[in-house]
């Protein structure tokens, strides 16, 4: 592209560097900010710089924290023995968002992935371990997403823990609530028939 | 959305005021960012910064600019008598892009568009008036978008100008290079038939 300024050059090469915008959607943004008060410009550089230089993450479940430890494993009023495991924090947040789940969060900081050079010891699953070789986790929930990284990741972490003594559980898979029968693929509405649960159970929620 | 970083939900908030980003999609920026080195978030907010306070617009065109009078109005090249008026500065950009184009612009900073509170006077227009009258310009290139507001601010540019001695051009409209003739517009293939050129005139570019 031609740029009339060098500054617009810099500024849309920048932004362009984030992932899913290209330098026309770049230029897009850049013409906005320039439109508006500079005000908005400084509170955008200002979160940014905030956000990356004073953000550090949870010393006990590895989520992204402003403080050492973050607020749901320093709150009274989490099940502590409850440990959900997870894959990054944008998890958290939509287990969060839910309101339906008292316990804690494990997060793993991504996928066992051996085409993308992820190994077992790229993720915090020494930390894991050490949380049950203490005794305190009774109930260990898996909420990895259903893929091939997804199952591997269960699949490795299954044979680490499955001799402690702790009760393994996963995250029910079924057809969404709303969704219709005839429209579901046949993996899920499979497993919606196979692990059926009592009536009385669903009338709860 | 649940945030466990008060840093993280101030990003978001700033990042989603951008247009066409919303809350999801900066998240995930957000998170980008917090993987990366520190340098690019840094480099991203100082590029922010520098080209909201460090811009300006060129005396001349209006067009966006690091120095007073911009590179396209300043270069000796140029053919000052031509002027080409268009609505913002990435309309400059796309014809720069051409190669083709050897006058001057004048950017007008918007469209007429009574519905967005845009009036003539929010407008270029009295800068553009005053340039006719020094009468150094031979031809104006109208080069605004066909869409309503598009066609308002021509003809309210036309009557304000026709009574100069000026050449008034406008930019051809036609099937693109390359386009099939039967999947073309009614109204784009129409005016390719009415402003047809003579054949040797196509060669020549």
């Amino acid at each position: 592209m031609n740029f009339s300024s060098r500054k617009i050059e810099q500024a849309v090469e920048e932004i362009s560097r984030l992932p899913g915008i290209g330098k026309k959607t770049a230029l897009r943004l850049a013409l906005y900010l320039l439109r508006r008060p500079s005000l908005q410009t400084e509170a955008l550089s200002a979160a940014l710089m905030d956000l990356r230089n004073n953000t550090t993450f949870c010393k006990e479940c590895h989520t992204i924290s402003d403080t050492e430890t973050c607020s749901i494993c320093l709150s009274p009023k989490r099940e502590k023995s409850i440990l959900c495991v997870v894959e990054d924090v944008r998890d958290v947040m939509a287990i969060e968002n839910t309101g339906g789940y008292n316990g804690v969060y494990h997060v793993l900081g991504g996928l066992i992935s051996p085409m993308d050079g992820v190994g077992p010891s790229d993720l915090t699953i020494v930390s894991l371990i050490d949380k049950l070789q203490t005794g305190e986790i009774s109930e260990l929930v898996f909420a990895l997403n259903t893929t091939m990284e997804g199952d591997t990741t269960n699949f490795y972490l299954y044979r680490k823990i499955k001799d402690f003594n702790i009760k393994l559980t996963t995250i029910a898979r079924g057809i969404a609530v709303g969704d219709e029968l005839e429209f579901a693929d046949e993996v899920t509405l499979g497993r919606s028939i196979q692990h059926r649960i009592p009536y009385e159970q669903s009338l709860s929620q």
